[in-house]
């Protein structure tokens, strides 16, 4: 499953934010590239594929594109409203919606009137409406050359203001968005929907069919397929702008696209700073994951209904660490970065001995640097990992941003952000008071394990009791886990907040000024990176010739390749798989938990309401990356054909490396969901809203 | 489980060999106490329970003792050699004689007689002979005063010497063993049996009935049981020392021993140590486990037949990361060192204030000093954990080994030691290649993230391969994973080792002189803790009177207590539970995997065969540890009562702290193990051997 690798982290652990550079086109590989919907390569298309898009096929696509704030891509395929994402893209809210009677996540929904469509406690929907560069603007905030810290500030007041005006004007969310590693800002403006609920969503048996066994691999046969309505006003909303549902399986070399907002790539760090990723960052990372994986594991074991409560939250991690494992056994091979470093020795070697150039080389000695004062900053966070403290954390800081003036804020506490600040804040999604407490205590013991006993916070935060202890008193005397009461407090008298005894905002105010200088040290060190990035980027261009795209951002792009096998271990693996196969590989595993299908299935199967040789997934070398899980597949004519819901697992490296040789983007294909959902799931008055 | 967290990290994890010391019985908490057979606590059992244990029955007790080699122990309990142990003591051997079509980890066995029997590929067996003190000569040794490492050997080359000595006298396994941290050396002689045969042993979902949640905890309702022979010259054993079997179960207050082998204590560890042990080698072991844990539960997904060969491998490395997660919490607790450190404190100003001692105290400084040490020696290690690696390195130890004189060899390669090291080296135990070669990549991987991608060690065993190339090659070239090859190798000239081009060998010798380097800095560091403790001993003896018990060193001993239930949340735990108790476990959590009775008991039952009122586990507060599992438990004449199989949650912390508030040692009970023989496993001519 692909996004979640990019959703699961972004809560606390410190985000890879820094670096997203240029790559010429140069250098691309065969289908290479995460494109910008203002810098589309038109000649490229057309000279590999004879295909000129129109600007109106490029605004069609654009705007039936969705971006799942959760952490994943969709798109609207119908008039009324429906929007298309993944299961496990969808899995967040099939959670939160959950009881221990109604276990959505594990049994499927399907709503059989508007009126039994549920809605989503937190989910935030974007549609990009508009994208202005601002670069310029940016770039004459910047007057402190010396400072990084204080330059980063003025950056970001820029920022706010930008984003500030946008969304007073327009109305739309702004968000001003850094490309090419500094290179360049474009401001995005977003229609933003907030009533969005649930429709239909398979079993986790069929969704994620052979589990985490199967999950990056390939042959597969998932119905990682789940769709949702927005509304506005409380009825579905009217969408102009949605995809039509190709009525075709795809076919062996098809050109396809995808639309979709891949998280974040890091194709074009330096040597030094892939080898912080290998040496320093992933192998934390994993560490940390594997904990949290065994503690989840162990918690789940209790009970049938704390198997249901922690079931998405292990899942995601997971996921994560399958997909960052393949990342860092890639550069673990010596030929990853041989190859790398002589890219960029010759660069280097090209710039020295260009005159206007040659300044700017001492950019990769400056990301050489920064890459030891972050290994340095890599265990020292604060910012622990549990929904009670981060909700706490937030609110005192809201509270204390609310006191500046925008333009001084953190980038999460401006005007223009607040509004998804407080979706995510009040959100009404239940949290359980055993896994809270489990998962606190667990924090508190490797914050105690990073810092040292006797480092003067973690003394302060057990005040002589065990983690354990410390996490029982909070989580048994808090009310920040109610919404009403987070929502009492954002709305009342910040000194609410400032005094409140309430044990969970002590423990927030405990940490706040550690997080800050924490997170000012993580902002100057971005600050230099972006600046030393920037210059690189120039080196680049000047060098190797034009442009090509930006690494990922989470924000749309449009990837394209063609459907496509490809060989492994002496033999070929076909492109397509069909619902026989789904059949086969289930009796190939038979025994085997994760590959028992469902009964839906299998009465169909009996009924004989399937047509086996219904296409399933498919594969294809369009580029790219967690945060497209979700993404609409289409082909020339716009209309979709398939779902991406992973990479297969030769794919895991192309955070920092694309190749076509046997990485493949997986999908599921248009007509097998359409056959899902009359033959197995009943459901033939919505799969007659599609494409209309 | 309690053993398999001793047995599953022997093979290449650091040991912690250091510092066993001496408890004084001032301090002594209730039924504190693993006491030497040589050094019975006669006045306390006198004292406390009116108890004077004659001669005959400490010794018969002794002489029905066995310590199971993998890590664990038994005991006899017929006169035809039946060997009573833990299922999960047994299931090292269970798993090595299963095949694909035979799982008897999973299924169960019972021969129906001698000749259905079934040889353990690798068991060693032994039972205590003799004891004798050889401290003088040790110390008389040991003349080098100043250089540690120079001591070390010394030390060793005594300890061969008297090993070898006393095995040409009485060819009985000979080994001292270091006792209070050094002060004290004794002469342990075995009598040896390595033709152990596999008799019977229920399913593992009775055996390990709740799984990993219910690991550890209590109530419980386990048949850990397995019954094992002895055989010499072909037929079974004629043992004269063997247990009766009680036909009582226990009550609450009787007075129980434990005879058994408990693996390592770290009772009287300084403060210092026990922040090592908290500051890094817990936490360092911990991310250990759980990377191997997700490993193997990854590698176990592939297929039925791939669950069955990682089974008994994860089921150790979870039992070990469970047993360390609830050490490490308890040290975790600023309680606990709090305490410790007020003892340490005044033991220390007592002495500083004995014009004779006062020159000792310096020796908590030199721990604390170690600690520095050892801390930066952890992840330095090159001893890989892949059987096919330590199957070479150890081949290839041997040859080099066998060139010196007994007393200058390391101790695993003497004289008397090696038919113990040829019993293992040449275990027709399999190896499955698909294993091998992902334990043995994730092996080289780590290599590669603790040491850096540039130390040349690295770089000369990846030879610009990635870790999966490596392992590939090596497992697909090597022959050193057929028992066979390994006899051949070891049976022929020593230059077919030194000069072998099996890609294991070369590994092997590859490797083999930074062990050598690593292991002479940890055999100093242990030197000098050695000398240090002794030290700490004697300071201690002095200041508060006699000794009690030396810390655990896998060899036997005894402990006492009484049946005792316990608080716990606010109500009282129980001592004992019954058959009837196990059925409404499994009815409470229907449809958890772990909680599934078998089939077997599922018959009975409804057959009206048990009788559901006979008591199937109890709880005791004699002081026992990893290594204990599968003692038995006997009355005060001697009867076995029970099997120790685990220990509850809160005697997780014995490692360093004894308690008997809540923490208590968990049995089957022995009428328990007889009625399910009897009604469960058509067992009754196995049960009529029984004390007999």
């Amino acid at each position: 499953m692909f996004c979640r690798l990019f959703a699961s982290l972004s809560l606390a652990i410190t985000v890879i934010t820094a670096s997203l550079l240029s790559s010429s086109t140069a250098r691309l590989h065969a289908d290479e590239g995460m494109y910008l919907f203002n810098d589309l390569p038109r000649e490229l298309l057309k000279e590999r594929y004879d295909f000129d898009p129109s600007q109106k096929w490029a605004d069609d696509l654009r705007l039936a594109s969705v971006r799942f704030n959760s952490g994943g891509s969709g798109s609207f395929v119908s008039s009324n409203g429906l929007v298309l994402t993944n299961h496990h893209v969808a899995s967040d809210t099939l959670q939160k919606v959950s009881t221990k009677e109604r276990n959505l996540i594990r049994d499927g929904f399907l709503a059989n009137s508007f009126d039994e469509e549920i809605k989503a406690p937190d989910l935030e929907l974007n549609v990009l409406i508009e994208i202005v560069d601002v670069t310029q603007r940016i770039d004459e905030a910047v007057t402190n050359k010396t400072d990084a810290e204080a330059a980063a500030k003025q950056r970001q007041a820029a920022f706010n203001a930008i984003e500030s005006e946008s969304f007073d004007k327009t109305g739309l969310r702004s968000d001003v968005v850094t490309l090419f590693g500094g290179a360049q800002y474009h401001l995005y403006r977003y229609k933003k929907y907030t009533d969005v609920r649930l429709v239909w969503a398979p079993e986790t048996a069929a969704a994620f069919f052979g589990g985490d066994a199967d999950n990056f691999e390939y042959p597969r046969y998932n119905l990682d397929a789940t769709l949702m309505r927005v509304y506005e006003n409380d009825k579905p909303a009217v969408i102009d702008h949605f995809l039509e549902w190709s009525s075709k399986p795809v076919a062996e070399n098809d050109l396809v696209f995808v639309s979709g907002h891949p998280g974040r790539t890091q194709r074009i760090f330096t040597v030094e700073a892939l080898e912080y990723l290998r040496d320093h960052r992933l192998p934390f990372v994993l560490d940390y994951l594997r904990r949290k994986e065994i503690l989840l594991q162990q918690y789940r074991l209790e009970s049938e209904e704390a198997a249901r409560r922690g079931r998405d939250e292990l899942f995601g991690i997971q996921n994560a660490r399958k997909a960052y494992t393949g990342m860092l056994a890639g550069l673990q091979d010596p030929q990853t970065i041989a190859d790398r470093r002589r890219v960029q020795d010759r660069l280097i070697a090209a710039a020295g001995a260009n005159p206007d150039l040659n300044p700017l080389t001492q950019a990769w000695q400056e990301i050489a640097e920064i890459q030891q004062e972050k290994a340095a900053q890599l265990s020292r966070s604060v910012s622990l990992r549990s929904d009670v403290f981060q909700y706490a954390l937030s609110i005192l800081l809201l509270a204390q941003e609310d006191q500046k003036p925008n333009a001084d804020r953190l980038a999460e506490y401006t005007d223009a952000s607040r509004d998804s600040l407080l979706t995510r804040l009040t959100s009404e999604a239940p949290l359980y008071d055993d896994l809270q407490r489990i998962e606190l205590a667990d924090e508190i013991a490797l914050l105690l394990e990073r810092r040292g006993m006797s480092d003067p916070l973690v003394v302060e935060v057990l005040a002589g009791r065990s983690p354990q202890q410390v996490a029982a008193e909070i989580i048994d005397g808090t009310s920040v886990d109610e919404f009403a009461k987070r929502r009492e407090l954002i709305e009342g008298e910040p000194d609410l907040i400032f005094g409140s005894d309430d044990p969970a905002m002590r423990l927030a105010r405990l940490m706040e000024p550690e997080y800050r200088r924490l997170r000012l040290i993580d902002d100057g060190l971005s600050e230099r990176e972006k600046q030393a990035y920037a210059k690189i980027a120039r080196v680049t261009t000047e060098i190797e010739g034009t442009t090509g795209y930006p690494d990922a951002t989470f924000t749309l792009r449009l990837a394209f390749g063609t459907v496509k096998g490809y060989p492994e271990n002496g033999s070929f693996v076909k492109p397509t798989t069909d619902f026989a196969g789904a059949f086969e590989h289930a009796a190939e595993h038979q025994g085997q938990e994760d590959f028992e299908l469902p009964e839906s299935w299998m009465r169909a199967k009996q009924e004989g309401k399937i047509d086996l040789s219904t296409q399933l997934n498919f594969v294809c070398t369009a580029d790219i990356i967690g945060g497209n899980s979700g993404s609409p597949v289409v082909d020339r004519g716009g209309a979709l054909v398939g779902l991406i819901f992973d990479g297969n697992i030769q794919s895991l490296t192309s955070d920092y490396l694309y190749t076509d040789q046997q990485a493949r983007a997986v999908s599921v294909s248009g007509v097998g969901i359409r056959q899902a959902l009359e033959a197995i799931y009943n459901a033939k008055d919505l799969a007659d809203q599609l494409g209309k």
